[in-house]
């Protein structure tokens, strides 16, 4: 463990009071300190000098141990900036570096080279030391044994004495072990090593990997402390590093490139709206203000006014994956003010059906293919946090707005026609479709107008409805889209009708007025979608480093 | 063209004005009106009146006309809320939509059915109107002509009087044209319309699209009439329609598309780091602020710090494509407040130059495909502003900061050996490289340590020097990169050197207070990117919306 780095902090305070010492000595008040604190203070520099002293005579001990150790050229620390062992001194005697994933008995007998971490170091004695190294989700077993040719006991002990969360470069012999070594996930071969070199020291953890990969079950079972969800989010360096959380960020990042794979396929264009905006347009009490230059500017709450622009500019079919702000003061489980919105518009032929349906194709894509190419993540993810895959079908599942109505009235619910569906009514719907379709995931399709944004296209043949949707996983919506207005004349009526003031959307209604094809779209938080496909409960931990009313940090 | 949009504003000004009008009348100003002003007022009321009822009997007469006309039922306007003729009412024979480019000689003497905006309308006389139909970039030729059955002289009217910039949905056959049409982007075949519908008219435009995609060479010649930029910016919507701009953003769109296929492809993670920052991390005069509920928060300059946690959590290699936020207020060709970075992250295993080649190879894949795959862009692109292809090699160009130093004063630039590089001596640099190497992108590696930022590694073999490097377009330097101090001691050194006080970057340092791999990285400018490969020479081209110190609109 690096000493060093962890006492900084009180030499640092000595020195800051010792710094002002002078004919009068002045404590942290400014004033000048009594007498009963003067002494303490010197006691205090008393027993730090004692300690350093001991520090340096100890480490004299250890470096004179080294300078005598026939093996002294097979460990030691890396310097990053030169003036200790570099990676040429460590005389490495294969040249190429394996990952820890590819070790596997067809490399038995073979010397190879690898950067892990130090996930775990235990001492036999003074001559044998184990320990667990990691790659990413990987861990295998590793062996020093002192001989009388390549690894001396003073070598084992440099292992021993190493933080864990170290960061090593090893050579070493692939090994077929006695008994498969059920403690790491690659059993079958673990690695004798022969050199060990730190490259780079961890200091003290604010808690275990291990206590920090634990499923709820194994920790009520076995007693194990929890690391609870601040903790981790305040050290998220450490807690990114559990196998479960990279994972998560892999699936998060496939979630990304599944989403452009199957709309790039489709001639659609990427685009980047601006996230600094001039005015505050959908209702100002949930936008961030910036200040910017000598005026005032907004942060975007969603990309659709740009996204409609690129449809009244001919794109014809676009796509944004970018930041979305929202300045609500709502500390729940599913609510960040800055998340990753996945955003698509399209101008379609006939009807907007074509785009609620290719929207749904969209998400069997994403779903099939990552059972099918995130196979290993899912199943990682899922000791820790044990979850169902989803139950979808091919065969597009959709429910009418008045049929959901009659679906909850059915089952003794008492609602309205045009009533929104509260979130209970959503979840006691999202069990009724489960149950009667077999499925996790639907559509539901003409929402009444007066519940839609006033840019909602009203349903042609009965305005009192309009051509829009939802996509629910798991009981809660998801995605929410619609046909957007695409004719200025109507939106400036449907604004009246809002009781908004058209004036105030203005500039919205201007990129109507030159012309623009029928369109429908809709928007997707990634952390949403993530967390309610991977089941995980709280939306923070699908946000690498997550913002909500109370954190801002890291 | 719509003549209720265009007089609009003065029908309101009247209206806004008359409503005041009661005992006392008041003008603009609050006070009552001079005989002299109401007199005017009335006079302007009286002509608006009768304006009014002129365009009323016009209408009639239209309507009519129309309602006597054997035709009626093959043209009219699509009303978006049912109001008026639907998709279903235009008794389309065919049901299966072309698009534009797909009109060819195979299918001659089919129907087909189209979208497609009215480019041009021109008649002669009163039997027969010429259309230039437009689909994204691909243009084609169509008729109506009055016949006895289909086609009636109050159709080709109606056609006639179409505004420019409309939407329309047309059947026609598809016919051979006696000679090649020069005019438009499809030479061997046009349309012979039958059926003709507006699904959204457009108003008067600030420009025509004509004007908008002349090249220099094109508007000097022929004495045209030149859109000047903020003109385009200020009617964005309109501008981003010419065939130029269209395949602009085509290209922007696959340069993130390629940047990603590549490292995806190298097993790198999609990160998505936060844009609202606690503490305005590096320097904070370039940081725009922001209200986050009671306090303060700021916007992230970059995800520097972000990658790096990615790489200190065992995430190995990351890459972000998100906005970037400048608050300076630097009004040239390529400045922007807000620009879309490209950024990577990659943990090494023997030398950084490992992650500054894969950089080099990355761009040059960007390169090589987008000549291949989007050749059609490019040339579209080339025709409104001309530029060479940019000449590279696979094999590496690359040059040390001394290799350069003398390379320059081989030129009798005076210059000192730690020198950073002048603009002027950035440019002459480039064309001295692509005068003996033949290139237009290079690297060049090895910047003194004194020019870089804190963060960045010295050369453990002589600290002068540093582990960083910048890459070069067309003498212009495109991306930004270095091996990044991994050492939380060392690191605190280099900041103290910088004559900064580590508290500042307390976080910042702490982050590498637990075992971190070495590692290096780059940051690119979307746009900046964009506009050297394609010599577009402002910036502002290539951004969707631009941001700068003096536009936050569109």
């Amino acid at each position: 463990m690096s000493q060093e780095q962890q006492e900084q902090p009180i030499v640092n305070e000595v020195e800051r009071v010792a710094e002002r010492l002078g004919d009068v000595v002045l404590g942290e008040d400014g004033k000048p300190l009594s007498k009963k604190a003067l002494k303490k203070l010197e006691k205090e520099r008393e027993k730090e000098r004692k300690r350093k002293e001991r520090e340096a005579k100890e480490e004299a001990e250890r470096l004179a141990e080294i300078a005598n150790d026939f093996a002294k050229n097979n460990y030691g620390d890396f310097a990053p900036d030169g003036r200790g062992k570099t990676i040429k001194d460590a005389g490495f005697t294969t040249t190429k570096w394996t990952t820890v994933k590819d070790l596997n008995s067809s490399l038995e007998g073979q010397t190879v080279r690898i950067y892990a971490r130090l996930q775990d170091a235990r001492a036999t004695g003074s001559s044998m030391c184990f320990m667990v190294l990691r790659e990413g989700t990987v861990t295998v077993q590793a062996l020093v044994v002192a001989n009388d040719e390549t690894v001396s006991k003073v070598m084992v002990k440099f292992v021993k004495n190493i933080a864990t969360e170290s960061i090593l470069a090893i050579e070493g012999k692939v090994v077929k072990p006695s008994e498969p070594v059920k403690s790491c996930s690659i059993h079958d071969v673990e690695l004798h090593a022969e050199k060990v070199f730190v490259v780079s020291r961890a200091g003290p953890l604010a808690f275990s990997l291990e206590d920090a990969t634990r499923s709820s079950a194994e920790i009520e079972a076995g007693g194990f402390n929890k690391v609870n969800l601040d903790t981790r989010l305040d050290n998220r360096v450490i807690d990114l590093r559990t196998v479960t959380n990279n994972a998560i960020f892999r699936v998060q990042s496939a979630v990304c490139q599944l989403f452009r794979e199957f709309l790039l396929e489709r001639n659609f264009t990427e685009i980047h709206s601006p996230k600094l905006i001039e005015s505050a347009s959908e209702g100002g009490s949930n936008v961030f203000e910036v200040t910017y230059f000598k005026r005032k500017a907004y942060l975007a709450q969603s990309p659709q006014l740009y996204k409609q622009m690129c449809i009244a500019s001919d794109f014809g079919r676009v796509f944004e994956i970018g930041p979305v702000f929202r300045a609500e003061d709502s500390n729940t489980h599913r609510h960040l003010t800055e998340f990753v919105g996945l955003d698509l518009e399209m101008a379609f032929q006939n009807d907007y059906h074509e785009v609620m349906y290719m929207i749904y194709d969209l998400f069997i894509y994403i779903f099939k293919n990552l059972e099918q190419r995130w196979a290993h993540e899912l199943q990682t993810i899922r000791r820790q946090y044990p979850s169902e895959p989803i139950r979808y079908k091919e065969e597009r599942v959709v429910l009418t707005f008045p049929e959901a109505i009659k679906f909850l009235r059915d089952s003794g619910v008492e609602i309205d026609d045009f009533e929104d569906l509260s979130t209970e009514n959503e979840r006691l719907l999202g069990k009724l479709v489960a149950e009667t379709r077999g499925v996790d995931f639907y559509m539901l399709d003409k929402f009444p107008s007066a519940i839609r944004p006033f840019y909602t296209m009203p349903d042609p043949e009965d305005p009192r409805y309009s051509n829009s949707y939802d996509f629910f996983i798991r009981n809660e919506e998801i995605m929410s889209g619609a046909q957007r207005i695409h004719d200025a004349d109507l939106l400036t009526k449907c604004i009246k009708e809002k009781g908004v003031n058209p004036k105030d959307l203005e500039h919205y209604i201007d990129a109507f007025r030159y012309g623009c094809p029928p369109h429908a779209g809709g928007g997707v938080g990634l952390e949403r979608v993530v967390m309610l496909y991977l089941g995980l409960g709280n939306i923070r931990r699908v946000s690498l480093f997550p913002r909500d009313p109370k954190r801002l940090f890291p």
